[in-house]
């Protein structure tokens, strides 16, 4: 089978690893330079996205920020299923709202505007503190803002003006304003349908973000209750969408009742931990979906959990010493921030774990983990 | 790092998918066309071996017979550690036989000829039946006779003059004379050493071959003193070759005594089984080796066997709805006989792997399985 993905960066490299061993060939479109390229080598070929498309078998995507007309193009080969609308959804947080209330599922009270009128509503019916978040474009922590004070309403809007009038989107551009929830923790459910209609869900994750970036995520053994709410929004959404693949949807945890806070079309850092922890990985998952094969096992094999690397490129020797401690490196240039790998951590059991990530955490250098320790010491209590 | 693998084949391919979540990035030397290609895309550089050897961090191989010009450019560049000694070895029997008598291991009687009246001494010295291969070419059952009868001396010194005559290796090609053993079953033992000197061996495994081919290998629970012998003969071995990578050596199992068979400086067919088994894949731990890193525990993850997928490239889809059943493919052209890929099964205990290889078998086409039942049947009594 050959697969095109949309995207080249660390999920589309990790879809080919795990595609390789089923004679799943991956290619990835790089849309800033408008190259075809291999994810693992990422040697430039000279094929067009036309001849690539027409290569493919099934066309996928990494992300959901796409061009919209690179999205028609795919469309009209008949081999994107109906992928596009569920990108467009997930790249647009203003059409993820009117799905989720089409489906009747619980999320946040909020409102859309792009202008100062709309705003000065939004603030008057959602009241404050709130959160103001572009509508298309921008994620970990970017185009974001928090509105927690009265004194500060002109000043946020002056901001979010300056930012409309930059946006890529131009007229298009908006911004959602959401409540302040006050949330316990955020949770997110990784499955895959596949083009039969069949599902598959892995258990619930739990996840910190640290400056607004993931930096873990454990699945932790969670009540039933929990489990099923979470299975039953993930069902009633893939099957509205009519999607196939993998597809991630983030929660709030607000006392065992579950908000969707954001849904993701695709592969998903939260579900990393499915590589070492899972008998079939998410990507692995991701491919069969696409390519009309049977799913996977999502079931657990040992408890896990996943340390994100952002903006560093080499980590203490050390740590290659420790049993079940792999390391995910990306191939990337380090750079402030940027998502450079990461480390799944398995044990036999979750004292185990708990014990192991100690450990972890002791040889790493706190400057490019701030606040793992406070958030392992949580997550793990 | 940067890893130049002479040979393209699987093996290669199975190091790059290991290499690259730890940003290892391995090209391959393809020795037939002489080009240097990526053992997943196998997609041709422009590089010439010199090239390839200047920007490589580390050389290492993927087989053993490879032309000993080859082998002194590489040994020339600083990059090649001891491994040329090891290869000569492990592609030449005479050299192998040498050196386990230098090191005082026990393996079979035999004598090394190429002319008539040698051979008609080594019938003499060693009785019939009587073992003999090609001691620097041919594996996997190429370039072998049995003698069975004292009536076969005269034919079958005809056929190995024919093969002697056609030998690539010229007057260097020579043929080994061994005393037939009655064994009880094959063994093997793989593991790794850095430059360091640190070891690390796997559990041993027990191999079972089909018209001279491995087919179906399992690491069973053996008593400590065979495990013993077994890492003591791989320690003497790596030490005296002073070997930097992951090696197999092949055994005899005669009632708990073993005797060298084989030995293969390389990752092997019979540690596949540590890719889902293991807490760290052969593959990974002869990078890890090659490239002076620490190396990874070699520690059984849960009871695991591989089952060789020869000849065909098609297995039913039932398989993919199997748990813990994992299919790795070469991304080959099928051939008759051809090493197309293998399956990895594992369980959480011995009894359920038993039962769970039972339904696998009962899903594969019996005309690419021969004999593969009463194998397992056999194997996990």
């Amino acid at each position: 089978m050959q697969v095109l993905v949309l995207g080249s960066g660390q999920l589309a490299r990790m879809l080919s690893l795990d595609g390789a061993p089923l004679n799943i060939n991956v290619q990835a479109y790089e849309h800033h330079t408008q190259q075809i390229l291999h994810p693992l080598t990422l040697s430039p070929s000279s094929l067009t996205l036309e001849q690539a498309i027409s290569q493919a078998d099934v066309i996928t995507s990494e992300f959901e920020h796409i061009p919209h007309d690179v999205l028609a193009i795919c469309k009209a080969s008949g081999k994107f299923y109906q992928l596009d609308r569920a990108i467009k959804v997930g790249g647009d947080r203003a059409l993820e709202k009117q799905l989720l209330e089409k489906c009747g599922i619980k999320n946040t009270h909020h409102r859309v505007f792009n202008t100062k009128s709309a705003y000065e509503d939004a603030v008057a019916a959602l009241g404050i503190p709130l959160v103001l978040k572009s509508t298309l474009a921008g994620y970990d922590g970017k185009g974001q803002w928090r509105l927690k004070d009265s004194a500060d309403i002109a000043n946020t809007w002056n901001e979010i003006e300056t930012f409309l009038a930059q946006a890529e989107a131009g007229e298009n551009a908006a911004i959602l304003a959401e409540e302040f929830i006050s949330f316990d923790r955020e949770v997110s459910i990784i499955g895959a349908r596949n083009a039969k209609g069949e599902i598959e869900t892995y258990p619930l994750t739990e996840n910190h973000h640290t400056n607004g970036v993931l930096s873990f995520s454990v699945p932790k053994p969670e009540s039933q209750a929990l489990q099923a709410q979470a299975k039953e929004i993930f069902e009633k959404l893939v099957t509205e969408l009519d999607y196939v693949g993998v597809l991630a949807i983030e929660f709030f945890d607000c006392k065992g009742e579950l908000l969707v806070n954001e849904i993701a079309p695709r592969v998903h850092n939260s579900g990393h931990w499915t590589q070492q922890g899972a008998t079939t990985s998410q990507f692995e998952n991701h491919l069969r979906a696409v390519c009309s094969l049977p799913l996977g096992s999502t079931e657990i094999l040992r408890p896990s959990a996943m340390i994100n690397i952002l903006g560093t490129d080499a980590l203490p020797l050390t740590l290659l010493t420790m049993d079940e401690v792999h390391q995910h490196w990306y191939g990337k240039a380090p750079r402030k921030g940027r998502k450079m790998g990461h480390i799944n951590v398995t044990a036999t059991d979750f004292a185990s774990l708990r014990e192991r990530l100690k450990e972890v955490i002791s040889h790493l250098p706190a400057e490019h983990f701030p606040e793992l320790e406070q958030i392992i010491e949580k997550a793990l209590a």
